[in-house]
């Protein structure tokens, strides 16, 4: 427990000095998104599109493309966070099925997303990805979620 | 260390114990994808569909729909197989990107999915799932695949 303590510190310490220096967010990924909270490793992101609840992770990490080429501790990171966040969206949103996927075949920065899915949405059962359009929340909507959502998650940080 | 050892032994008896009795795959899985190996904790299966290298880890334990519901010994294991699965793909078919994704709309067995994708497949830059129809290897040349590939997976197992 205090080797994974000490490892712990070391790596949180490591990446706030990689970070604040080299991550940058890739304008895609900027455009289609609206930023809620940082946790240990990702920034939780809302995907601007209502037809479903769409959440990201995006670990602020730079140069990675696919989840493989985080360090160990980082693997274990991102996947514990999307655990988290995985488990929490299903009942906050009451889906029938979560969708967790990192595909990137048109953002290679590497991003995670998070569908909840009800039996009758628009694409079931298919997936969402390259379905039909977006559709941005109106502003007032956007601005209300983003309230709700940010405390909920905050408390929620692994 | 030795209490992860421990923790280690613990969980691997009593996944032998829950595995013999009660899991039995999905007989949907069990059609469209063929047995390769077994990782400490999922079946290693190919799926049967020429158009992409597209293997699938399925968690040997009853009654799991989403990967959060694994025990969180199960969760880290599980996704420390799809990182290494995912690595040796990338190279060994020599993918521009890995897609990785637990979705499940159709068959709500736990399976994770991992198909390598190349810039000119029939479905990039979208994702695979829901376009066109599978298209089944010729029996010579599954079987020689299945032959080839086992080996290799079984030295790699994590």
């Amino acid at each position: 427990m205090l080797a994974d303590g000490l490892n712990g510190a070391c790596e949180r310490a490591r990446r706030l000095q990689v970070t604040d220096s080299d991550f940058a967010l890739h304008p895609r990924l900027e455009a289609d998104s609206v930023y809620l909270c940082r946790w240990t490793l990702c920034q939780v992101r809302l995907i601007n599109d209502a037809r479903y609840p769409w959440l990201m992770l995006v670990p602020e990490q730079p140069n990675i493309t696919e989840p493989f080429e985080l360090t160990a501790g980082d693997q274990a990171q991102l996947w514990r966070e999307s655990m988290v966040l995985a488990a929490w969206m299903k009942g906050y949103f009451r889906a029938d099925k979560m969708n967790v996927a990192a595909l990137g075949n048109v953002v290679p920065q590497l991003h995670v997303h998070h569908v909840a899915r009800v039996v009758n949405d628009s694409a079931w059962p298919g997936p969402v990805w390259g379905v039909g359009e977006a559709e941005p929340y109106e502003p007032e909507r956007l601005t209300a979620l983003c309230q709700t959502l940010t405390p909920l998650l905050r408390t929620l940080a692994v």
